[in-house]
């Protein structure tokens, strides 16, 4: 599956608090604006992958698109940590032959419809394959909210390895300087401090402030994967995938096959995005990638290495908490950016970009 | 992809109308029961299948199950439309290399839990990723249940090609006659006469009578894949997956996918199942894939070619209609027997079995 697909086009709506339509719509601007940045027709599409948990019908998509017919579409469970799965569930169809143009779409109106940070009635169950039936064992004790689920496993890592909300300040304070120049971010223009960071008010005490909890946001974003032999002759300058894996249960597994995949290390990465729900989703992600060792996260974020013009830049586009929260596509097209030498906060040299969830790794590089 | 993976383990719990039990528990007791006849591991799954629809998490069935990770979980749209493509799904994962062995399952309590034959609240939407949209279109019309949407399709075909009811009843009689031998079936020992489906009582006059409906079932199915050179060290006769494709939009394009991957032709096939939630379900899939020409399957019903000692039996455990609806899991199982020859209803001789729903085929044959 190694280099046997690419990433050819990146498509996306505005990122806002009320888009003003539906998720159909939103879909369907994105995937469009993909195909139209890879010089590629609607017609060319044969594949298409999304979240279990994704209003919009592929059914619906390919009416609204004039998409013939598909060979090859499948939903990935897990929310948001689905994100990091797309690119390998769209290269293997490629790789496979089961389809030759795979779009993958997500669109959401999380803040104009339905508020995924909102507490959850404890008595509604979980829709069905989105990976949070382990919730209800939270709810009895009071976690209802992403937020304090989340904690539950933040507090012990905090404990064990000295880590306070103060260094997660010092992530947030990065990623709002990169999203202060990126005029697609909801904080464009809008850097703080960690003296800002530090006086927004407690979500969950000691945890987490507001300013680490990504955004509520309204908007679509869409990726067109084809064969890399055919990507050379689009007219973007393709994002190889090298490496692309999945995973049911952490992030470490997925990030360590999507390496051996890509046949590089943590070490030959030179920009990443990880997902980024809250601050301390950045500092696991760091640790399960091995970009460092466990506990050594907080030394990565003091001493700037993954802030603007650090060793390794993270979330150049804001992170789905300066941007937008578009449930982690953002972040994939924000590497297949990198890759192009188009971001706006540029790496300099950057070839080889990494972007990961809960739920899968990639590895993306040139030609 | 054409014969890199092969069906090892089959596997089902009882099937009912009150399973007395979750269906987690379902799919638990289904999974088990398939790796226990492939002499496979929990501790060898690393690839789950499932439906949009199936209310069972994959993380819920990978923790109750002792499962490790998994390195591949997607869920396929489109209802028991999934089915079809179900080995599709898996076979692809296992030739690319992304999963080593893939559990498919599917575990319902369509009887005594939620019961999909049910007319739906035109002003409840369906749920995401169902393929289901589309029948907000025909809610206007007062097409609110499965079997009266279906309809607004078949009218058209019986008028065209002069088929009535009584054709439908003579495909009814004959999967009957399959189920009456079937233990496993509803209908064991309970064969009709035609004269018996014509007065049962209308659902949708003209077209549709009780007896032309499929079950509502409680039960769970599950199928392990894995690749073929270790398939060939196992406890069961490996059925090879040979074809395996994916369509949104007919089943026609799927079967002829299926028959070019596996370098066949519907006249090379030995046996049949073939998706039938609805008995005219039968006729378009004779057609769809080529057993015969467009109208010509009331003739092919009338001659008896697709009933038992007929040049092809189709759907020889008695169909969704006549064993149980497991949303066509349960086909795709009868299949595997019949290519392993241990089938209730045994062909002689079968070595080809072809298995089709509207979203998806495959083929399968020995080694």
């Amino acid at each position: 599956m190694r280099g046997a697909a690419a990433v050819v086009g990146i498509g996306q709506t505005e990122f806002s608090k009320d888009s003003g339509r539906s998720e159909l719509q939103l879909a369907a601007e994105a995937s469009l604006a993909a195909l139209e940045d890879a010089g590629l027709e609607v017609t060319d599409v044969d594949g298409m992958v999304t979240f279990t948990i994704d209003p919009t019908d592929d059914l619906d998509l390919m009416r609204v698109l004039g998409v013939e017919d598909l060979s090859y579409t499948v939903r990935l469970p897990h929310g948001g940590a689905g994100s990091g799965a797309t690119l390998c569930a769209a290269a293997l169809a490629v790789a496979s032959g089961a389809a030759q143009t795979v779009l993958v779409y997500r669109a959401l109106n999380a803040r104009s419809g339905r508020r995924f940070g909102r507490a959850r009635n404890p008595g509604e169950m979980p829709a069905t394959g989105t990976g949070w039936g382990f919730t209800s064992w939270a709810a009895p004790y009071g976690a209802l909210t992403p937020a304090a689920i989340l904690s539950l496993d933040v507090l012990p890592y905090m404990e064990r390895y000295g880590v306070t909300n103060e260094d997660f300040g010092r992530y947030i304070v990065g990623i709002r300087d990169f999203a202060a120049t990126n005029p697609r971010a909801w904080y464009y223009e809008k850097p703080i401090t960690l003296a800002e960071h530090q006086g927004s008010r407690w979500i969950i005490e000691p945890i987490l402030r507001l300013l680490d909890c990504c955004q509520e946001s309204d908007g679509g974003v869409a990726l067109v994967v084809t064969g890399t032999a055919r990507a050379r002759d689009l007219r973007q300058p393709p994002a190889i995938v090298l490496g692309a894996t999945q995973s049911a249960r952490n992030g470490r597994s997925s990030a360590a096959r999507a390496f051996a995949m890509a046949g590089v290390g943590p070490e030959d990465i030179d920009v990443a995005m990880l997902y980024d729900a809250f601050s301390p989703n950045v500092f696991h992600a760091l640790e399960a990638a091995g970009f460092c060792r466990p506990g050594e996260a907080r030394d990565l974020v003091a001493d700037g290495v993954i802030a603007r013009g650090g060793r390794l830049p993270v979330n150049t586009n804001g992170g789905l908490i300066g941007e937008a929260y578009i449930h982690g596509m953002n972040l994939l097209s924000e590497a297949v950016r990198q890759v192009r030498g188009t971001a706006v906060n540029q790496v300099d040299g950057a070839e080889l970009a990494f972007m990961s969830s809960v739920g899968g790794a990639c590895v993306l590089g040139p030609c």
